[in-house]
């Protein structure tokens, strides 16, 4: 790459097919917010959307609502909208529950859909939540047991046998940002007699995503990241339909129950992806998450991975060029093919570079031990965003900014 | 009692100390609300403060919320705040997750302090979730079995021994509204060495309830009944300090871990109330509840109960005394001390009397196979709603209303 120059990287901007996606997100002041693959900004309809759940549909419809108003159906109605970007024929996906309940879910019904297999694998590596499940799908259960990817340099084809019952797996890794071969690595799973189990926190909604055409058998993964469906806002889980009718599973409430208003005495599961339900859900968290997907529809992810590796390619140059001096490293693939939406960074002082930048508006996040990360998301970061950043980050790193006696302190939560 | 009159009526809702709660609630225009038992009516406070939280919050705190805002400790912010409706201590109570799963969690945790105790005990005319969810704790567990209250006509004594490792028990029936001896039962589960777990969905906030004072040991609800959180509002769990430092169980997500942000490889649960959290939860739903909540803040449930009693008896004996050859039956208990706050009539024509009610602004709802259920929630119910409501049932009958062929389909949703 040519060195970029503010008019190279503007005229990126003019000819970019996604901009206008920009003035539908809500943005505070003096803010690049590098932050959307941890928590999303607000799509501008949500507001409004949110007022009309809340005054006419509880307010007015009060109990009718569970049927006039889609309540009932929310979490189809969801898994609908996700579909397209998921690479998901219709009736496969329903949005229900939080990412580690679900991962829950699909580890037990993987296990269930082969048993005699004693195993679950999944990273040493990976977001602690999808390690402290594989404990708790454990527990009362000394038939099973966990290997761990990693662990004394085992890597995949190391830990798969014939014991081996699911593989739990992040397709974009939540430090490194890398980006895995999900075809290539659901087949040797696959192959291996294993289901495959996809964690797609980090890459649903910015990666082209293909699970049926992958063969994927379950994935799961959040909606308030580049899903921008506000704090918290539910999880989706997939099921291919092959594995339909057989989805056995612990959380066997009633909304995963094939007659739920026949208040039958024993749990027969609905036939379909239905029954990765589980009770009822925070309807309101789901008007905000349908919004935000209201805003998403008809993008084309092609589009958006052609900016987003530009826009990392485009941050990790200029850092490279202008930051030369500061001892900053990289810790996420160089090769933007081998990476999701985002640059992790190294500096022994990168907390406090962080807290540094959130003050000058530049609002990244740090992860331990020594982890800058930036989530670059194409819908609303443009490639000046980039280009401001950069000299943001130089402009601290020249002055000394982060020296700060207020930027030293690491907060509990980050 | 004296036959009441509408002077009679008015002169009660006169005197009654809750009188100016009703104008704190949203209530659409002719319409008498006794479905409370179902979902809550929406506080007039809860637009205002979606507003905020999406706005501020959401739109401008962005990432910084979850310190800033308080997202993060909201599960024991909410718990706190149900504390004193719930008799328990600080400390003791989070709000996360949905009522089926808070019963899968507890089941668990119940399980894990008994260990060599096989057997968990239901009812089986509990509330079809919670018997679901006791099977779905026997997945994949061939050494755990059931015993179910009522099966062969089995009472807790009959079931009670040395293999019981947990009970589970709703406080007040969801169909009957019969109130059970919390203090009684649970004295007599754990002198059988069992863990006590009640389901309070039909009592928390409508009834005085003490769980510390009845020794309970965990205890789950919902909060979109008498709490009136809103659609699928969250649930919550309660554990008696004792147990704290003793509670595993299987979804033991990040929210959960002693050092959520220290990205530990082991799971380590908190050692109090939070080892009951599990992932991320949906922060815009958890804000309307917030609003709710406080509302009841300083509520006397002792006048709550008073006026509960008021209602459903003036309920029961208005239908007595004005719709007597109408063949209703009472399946609720007619003695109030032994009743929550709903009343269940039976009528073989049930479905479409309902739907008929319903027509004309009386909103109840039906259960199978014959069940007509009225909750009455005192803080926006008046005993002159109570006069009217029975009045226009009588019209209804008189008439014969309920025989339009539009009432007589039966939803698959009610």
């Amino acid at each position: 790459m040519t060195a970029p120059s503010l008019a190279s990287v503007r005229a990126l901007d003019a000819a970019d097919p996604l901009a206008a996606f920009k003035a539908q997100f809500e943005m505070p002041e003096s803010t690049i917010y590098l932050d959307g693959n941890s928590l999303g900004p607000m799509t501008k309809s949500v507001p409004e959307e949110m007022a009309r759940a809340v005054r006419e549909e509880w307010g007015q419809g009060l109990i009718s609502s569970w049927n006039a108003a889609g309540w009932w159906e929310l979490p189809l109605t969801l898994g609908r909208k996700l579909g397209p970007i998921l690479g998901a024929a219709d009736g496969q996906v329903v949005v229900s529950d939080s990412t580690s309940v679900n991962i829950y879910k699909t580890l037990q019904a993987g296990l269930a859909m082969r048993p005699g297999r004693p195993v679950i694998v999944t990273e040493g590596g990976g977001f602690p939540t999808d390690l402290y499940i594989t404990e708790g799908a454990m527990q009362g259960r000394p038939d099973l047991s966990r290997r761990l990817l990693g662990e004394n340099g085992a890597d995949l084809d190391a830990v798969l046998d014939d014991d081996v019952a699911v593989v739990l797996l992040s397709h974009v890794d939540y430090r490194t940002g890398e980006l895995f071969d999900m075809a290539g690595i659901t087949a040797r799973v696959q192959a291996a007699g294993a289901i495959m189990i996809w964690d797609l926190c980090h890459s649903a909604g910015i990666v082209p995503v293909a699970l049926d055409a992958c063969n994927v058998d379950l994935a799961i993964g959040c909606t308030y990241k580049y899903l921008n469906g506000g704090p918290g806002s539910q999880s989706w889980i997939y099921a291919a339909e092959r594995h339909h009718g057989n989805i056995r599973q612990p959380l066997s409430g009633w909304w995963g129950h094939a007659a739920p208003f026949a208040f039958e005495q024993s749990y027969r599961p609905e036939p379909g992806i239905k029954a990765f339900l589980c009770g009822s859900q925070a309807i309101l968290s789901m008007r905000a998450l349908s919004a935000s997907l209201d805003v998403m529809d008809g993008v084309d992810l092609n589009q958006v991975r052609t900016k987003s590796m530009q826009l990392t390619d485009l941050f990790i140059t200029l850092v490279e060029q202008k930051c030369a001096e500061y001892g900053f490293g990289l810790f996420s693939p160089r090769d933007a093919a081998r990476r999701g939406s985002q640059v992790a960074l190294t500096h022994e002082d990168g907390y406090a570079i962080v807290q540094a930048l959130i003050a000058r508006g530049v609002v990244g996040d740090f992860r331990m031990p020594n982890i800058l990360r930036f989530g670059f998301a194409p819908l609303y970061i443009s490639h000046e965003d980039v280009w401001n950043a950069v000299a943001i980050l130089k402009d601290i790193m020249d002055g000394g900014a982060w020296r700060a006696p207020e930027f030293a302190v690491r907060a509990a939560v980050t």
